[in-house]
């Protein structure tokens, strides 16, 4: 008997159910009754963004929320300020330079996080640029930057602030409409605790000023469509889908969602207190609460610790991407999570361990888990 | 207490095993047990298609797949032949515009069905031409055109023939590599008896080698990813979809494709025949299986029939779209349909059209259907 524990930064575990709202019986997506629970669905997810602007639903993964945003904001030949600071900053820039776009890169360290100054300078020196593409939880390395003071700086200019919220959307506080955030995109797969397949947008009426005349080639993507057929999808929804969002809302409503956020800096800072009770190194230099990016020691290899805890605990987490995949693994604590998933997830670490090795205390990590969920006041 | 049978052309009725499989438990995409859940699954999707091309699933409506199909075979400039005779065949058009594709439209009456003399013509006439795309099946016209003859013209020629096969897999008998078809896009929420949230495409050889080098701009459908990380997807797939696309695989096999496809013809020969008792007129020269399209009768109106029929009898079929929106109504008889479902939307029409005041003879559209059923030898 094995249970599965799924600790990777997405998919995350689905409540049983969300699962199960997705078995309920297909409509048609072009019938009053359908219509009328994507609307209200699609009303309710305003709450995940913390904005009264629309949201709209895509069926395709994070990735497809990703190239609306680039299509309906820049044309080709203009210019884009891009932040990489990992792989998905790296994501921002191919997908840019898929159409023809001018990508004025702040290239960081991977495990950086890109400071306000960094941006204002960029925005001084390219005043051209119109669109800003950020990360604000960089999956790969486990960083989050400080959205809000970034979002200070472009919300009184005409420069439209855009950030992919994939990952960090409900694990990291954000107030879209509060803060002045343009333009965010996310995906079913994370912290809305759903399977993956479907993706999300949601625009301040500055960035729609540029979409409604953008001339970018786009057609499954454009955003005036999804506009003009609000709250119906101009090609077919996922029906079974909006199902289980309409049940994941419902669930993250009931815990709150400054709860839901707090849940996850808890989660995060007993994953990092736990993983340096083991003797190990934090990857990066902001760490935040998607997952924790923990440096492989010397001796092991990423890959035969992900595969260790998967195959014999159960446990997967993720390892590195792109040119950190062998330097670090990762610890999601993302969604569907209890504090018991983490110390679990701790546990079959202090296991796998040692089993590959390295000198491990049993007990060590979960304890600074458990003292740390004390501290916060949420056990014990 | 009202049950419900979806009769519309997508989505449509899908099986309780299916959408149990879909609530299986979510596991992490990039694990081996869930690759080789992938690879099994495309790799049996070739059945569908008939075809020993390896097949694509993509996160998106159809609609999704046909710009792939268009982004990935067509340059902007470029001149492109499309068939234009329904919603679908405009589609085709709208997306080439929307990539500035030079459209050579063949332009014909919604309802007919497009001969292969008039393809010939046309790639006679534009020897630049290099792509020439189609619909199986004119969903918005319940047409098929004689793909298979269609196909005998642009088989040993340097043209590339697409084909959009939505609505129409498994509903029209397609052997893709039999035939010669070049590249085939389809969806999930048909034939294949899954929610919408999967697109599919596949491609021979010749296709292959002009997308390696096209340059329209693309991304999240470019084709190269797809092949580069195949069988994995190269942004995340919808996992739980896949979990369904392996169920309804397995039953379609278990029925056998010629059978599936013999279901269907014989659904569409007992509902046509249905209608006909009715005085009812079909709408399309070319009648295929996937839908058949009434022409509402003078005096009554196309809205008030499918809105009876939906919320008085819970049977959903389609009306018009497009310009032949109030023109017609369409009885789908797609998917997971039994012989009993269609003499159920029959007896439902029958029910409807008194009660709107149009002279029925209670039963008569249901004694065409058993009696074509029992001609065919399926029952009595």
């Amino acid at each position: 008997m094995k249970k599965h524990y799924i600790m990777a930064p997405g998919p995350t575990p689905v409540p049983v159910d969300v699962l199960l709202a997705g078995a309920k019986e297909t409509i048609h997506h072009r019938t009053p009754q359908f219509l009328e629970i994507m609307e209200k669905t699609l009303d309710e997810a305003r709450y995940l963004f913390q904005t009264s602007n629309r949201v709209y639903a895509f069926v395709s993964s994070g990735t497809g929320a990703m190239e609306a945003a680039v299509t309906n904001l820049v044309n080709p030949g203009e210019k884009a300020i891009v932040v990489v600071a990992g792989k998905f900053g790296e994501r921002w820039k191919e997908i840019c330079e898929a159409y023809g776009i001018n990508v004025v890169e702040i290239a960081l360290e991977w495990g950086e996080a890109v400071t306000p100054e960094q941006i204002e300078k960029a925005m001084k020196e390219h005043p051209d640029a119109k669109v800003i593409f950020t990360t604000h939880s960089e999956t790969s390395t486990g960083t989050v930057i400080d959205l809000q003071a970034i979002a200070q700086i472009t919300r009184n200019t005409d420069r439209v602030l855009v950030t992919d919220e994939v990952s960090g959307l409900l694990a990291e506080p954000l107030k879209m409409d509060e803060w002045g955030v343009d333009v965010v995109v996310a995906g079913s797969q994370k912290g809305i605790m759903m399977p993956p397949g479907l993706a999300f947008i949601t625009l301040s009426k500055k960035a729609w000023e540029i979409v409604k005349n953008n001339k970018c080639p786009r057609y499954y993507f454009d955003l005036r469509y999804y506009e003009e057929n609000y709250p119906d999808n101009p090609w077919t929804p996922a029906v079974n889908m909006i199902y289980m969002l309409n049940q994941s809302i419902k669930m993250i409503k009931e815990e709150g969602i400054e709860n839901v956020w707090e849940r996850h800096r808890i989660l995060g800072e007993a994953t990092r207190n736990a993983v340096k009770a083991l003797g190990l190194e934090l990857f990066s230099k902001r760490p935040g609460n998607v997952c924790t990016a923990v440096k492989v020691p010397a001796g092991l290899e990423s890959k035969k610790i992900t595969k260790l805890m998967r195959d014999k605990y159960g446990v997967t987490i993720a390892g590195g991407q792109g040119k950190i995949s062998n330097t670090i693994f990762r610890i999601a604590h993302l969604g569907y999570v209890s504090l018991f998933d983490t110390i679990s997830a701790i546990s079959a670490l202090e296991f796998t361990l040692h089993e590959l090795g390295y000198p491990v205390k049993f007990g060590e990590g979960v304890r600074a888990a458990m003292e740390t969920f004390h501290k916060e006041g949420v056990a014990g």
